[in-house]
C-alpha cells in the first residue's frame, strides 16, 4: 500500500486492541475470529488505534470509564502474524519515552507497518513526547516508513486551520490523515475544500485524507463518540434517537454520508480514502461495520487487488 | 394554493420590485417581461418581497448600496393584474404605521393574495410595527388571510431555538414559513428534524417549510448574500470562487441543495415546497433562474395542475 500516491481509493478497516487485562488465548481467539471476519474484504490494509485516556481533552464525565488497552505494536507482534496486508499502527506519542519509541520506529519494516502519529489530547497534557519530536525521529531511524497524521473536521469548524495543520504535518513528512469518525460531512468537505486550495496555492502535493466511518447502534455510543469531540449534527442525533433501528438507520447515514463524500472528492480531484472503524464489541455491531465496508468496497476504485 | 395542506410539494418562484425611481411605463415593461419568463413554469404562486433597509442588522459596510423599491402591492396592485396565479406579498411590518397596514390586510382577497408578516431585522431597530401586532390584526381583519412568516436556519445554528420561533408563529397563525436563500443544507436539515420532532412532541400539526434558493453568477453577489446573513459554507466559497464558470457552479450546487432537502424531507414526512429566488437583475442569471425553477418543478410532486 503506497497511499502517497493517491491513484486508487484505499479502503482500511480499524480496530481497537482487546482490553489489556485479556488473558493471552483469548487475544488469540479474537484475532483469529477478526482475521476471519475481515479476510474477505479485500482492505488495503488494518489500522490498529493506540488508546489513551483522554480524560484531560473533556471535563465532562466519560461515558464509558476508561481501561487501559493492549499495546498495538505488541497485538500485531503476537497476535496477528497471520493478517495479510499491511498494518497502519498508531501511537500516541504522549505516553512514550524518547528510546522506547525511537527503537520501535526503526524497527519496523516499511513494506509491512505504517505509522500514525498522534500528538496528545490536549495542549494541557504533560506529555513524555511532542508529535515535532516523534515525526523528526522517524524521518531519522527510518526514512522509508510510511507516516501518517490525523485529521480532524471539527477542529476546522471551531479555528478554520486545520488545512494549515496538514501542510505543516506534511512537512514535517506525513504521506497521508486519517480522520476521526465523520457525521457531519459539511465540516469534512470544508476541511477537504480549504486544503485542495491551499496546497493549490502553495504549489505542495495533495496527500490522501482518509474518511472514518463508523455504525452506531445505541445513543449511549453516539454520546461516547460525541464525548471524544464527534460533532454529530443535529437531524442526524434526531434521526438516530426515533429510529426504529439505531444500528441500520446508522448504517444508511454512514453509507450515504461515505458517498457524499467520496463523490465531492472525485469532482474536486482529492486523493481519499475509506476508513471503517468498528466501535463497539457488540457482534452484530462488528457485523454491520464488516458490511459497511464490503459495500464501501464495491464503490471504490482500485483496491488491494488492483495495486 | 393552500400550502397549508401539505399535500403536495409547491413550487414558487419570487421577484425583488423594480427600483422606486423607475418610470411607470418601464415597470410595466418589466413586469411584462417578468410575466412571459415565468408563465410557462406551473407555477403555484409568486413572491414579491419587500425590501427594507436593513443597514441596522449589519455593522459591515453594505456591498451594494440600498436604493428603495417599489412597493410589492403597488407592484401587484398596478403591473401584474395578468399574473395567473395566487400572489404572496411580504412586508416588513417595521415599515408600516397601525392604520396603513391593518387597511391592507382587510383590503386582500385571501383567494388571490397571502402575505408573509416580516419583522424588524434587527431588534435594536425602531418600528412602526411589531411583528406579533401584525399578526394578530391580520387574524382580526381578514382571518381568511392565508399568513406565512420567515424561516431563518442561520439562526438556529446560533441559538439553536428557531423550531420553537416557528411554533410560536404557528400559533400566531403562520400556516407555511418561507425561508432565506439556503447555501448551508445541513443548518437547514437542523431546524427542520428540530422543527418536525417538537411538533411530534407537543402534539402540533406540521406546516410546510418553503426553501429558498437562487444561483449567483458573481462572488460579489455571493457577497452580498454573506452580507444578508446567509451562511455559505467554506467549500462552497471556495467552489464559486475557482469555478471556470460561477453561474453554472451556482446551479448546480444549487440544484444538489434542493434535491438534498426534498430527500430529506420526504424521508421525514415534513411538508415542503421550493421557492426560487431571482437575485441578480442581469439578464442570464434571471434566465438561469428561470431554468432552475422548471428543472425543479419536473422533480416535485403535484403542482399547480393537480389542485
Amino acid at each position: 500500500m503506497r497511499p502517497e500516491d493517491g491513484l486508487c481509493e484505499i479502503l482500511l478497516f480499524a480496530l481497537t486492541p482487546p482490553r489489556l487485562a485479556t488473558a493471552a488465548g483469548r487475544v488469540q481467539e479474537i484475532a483469529d475470529a477478526t482475521i476471519a471476519r475481515l479476510r474477505g474484504l479485500d482492505l488495503d490494509g488494518l489500522i490498529l488505534y493506540d488508546i489513551d485516556d483522554e480524560a484531560a481533552r473533556n471535563p465532562a464525565q466519560r461515558p464509558f470509564p476508561f481501561t487501559p488497552t493492549l499495546d498495538p505494536a505488541d497485538l500485531l507482534a503476537d497476535y496477528l502474524a497471520d493478517w495479510p496486508t499491511p498494518v497502519i499502527v498508531y501511537r500516541a506519542v504522549a505516553k512514550y519515552a524518547r528510546a522506547d519509541l525511537r527503537s520501535w520506529l526503526s524497527a519496523q519494516e516499511p513494506s509491512k507497518v505504517l505509522t500514525v502519529l498522534v500528538g496528545a489530547g490536549s495542549s494541557t497534557t504533560s506529555a513524555a513526547t511532542a508529535l515535532t519530536d516523534a515525526q523528526a525521529w522517524s524521518r531519522e531511524v527510518n526514512p522509508h516508513l510510511t507516516v501518517g497524521g490525523v485529521a480532524i473536521p471539527e477542529r476546522h469548524s471551531r479555528r478554520r486551520n486545520e488545512h494549515a495543520r496538514l501542510l505543516a504535518k506534511q512537512e514535517a513528512g506525513c504521506r497521508f490523515f486519517v480522520t476521526q469518525v465523520i457525521y457531519d460531512v459539511n465540516a469534512a468537505k470544508n476541511l477537504v475544500s480549504d486544503y485542495f486550495y491551499e496546497c493549490s496555492a502553495r504549489g505542495r502535493p495533495l496527500v490522501p485524507i482518509v474518511f472514518t466511518f463508523s455504525v452506531c447502534g445505541s445513543m449511549r455510543t453516539l454520546e461516547f463518540l460525541q464525548w471524544l469531540g464527534v460533532d454529530v449534527p443535529r437531524w442526524i442525533e434526531n434521526d438516530l434517537k426515533h429510529a426504529a433501528d439505531t444500528l441500520e438507520a446508522s448504517y444508511q447515514l454512514a453509507l450515504a454520508a461515505a458517498r457524499e463524500l467520496m463523490s465531492y472528492c472525485r469532482r474536486l480531484g482529492m486523493p481519499f480514502g475509506i476508513n471503517i472503524e468498528s466501535v463497539s464489541i457488540r457482534k452484530v455491531e462488528i457485523e454491520a461495520s464488516v458490511m459497511l465496508a464490503a459495500h464501501l468496497r464495491s464503490e471504490l476504485t482500485g483496491g488491494a487487488a488492483a495495486q
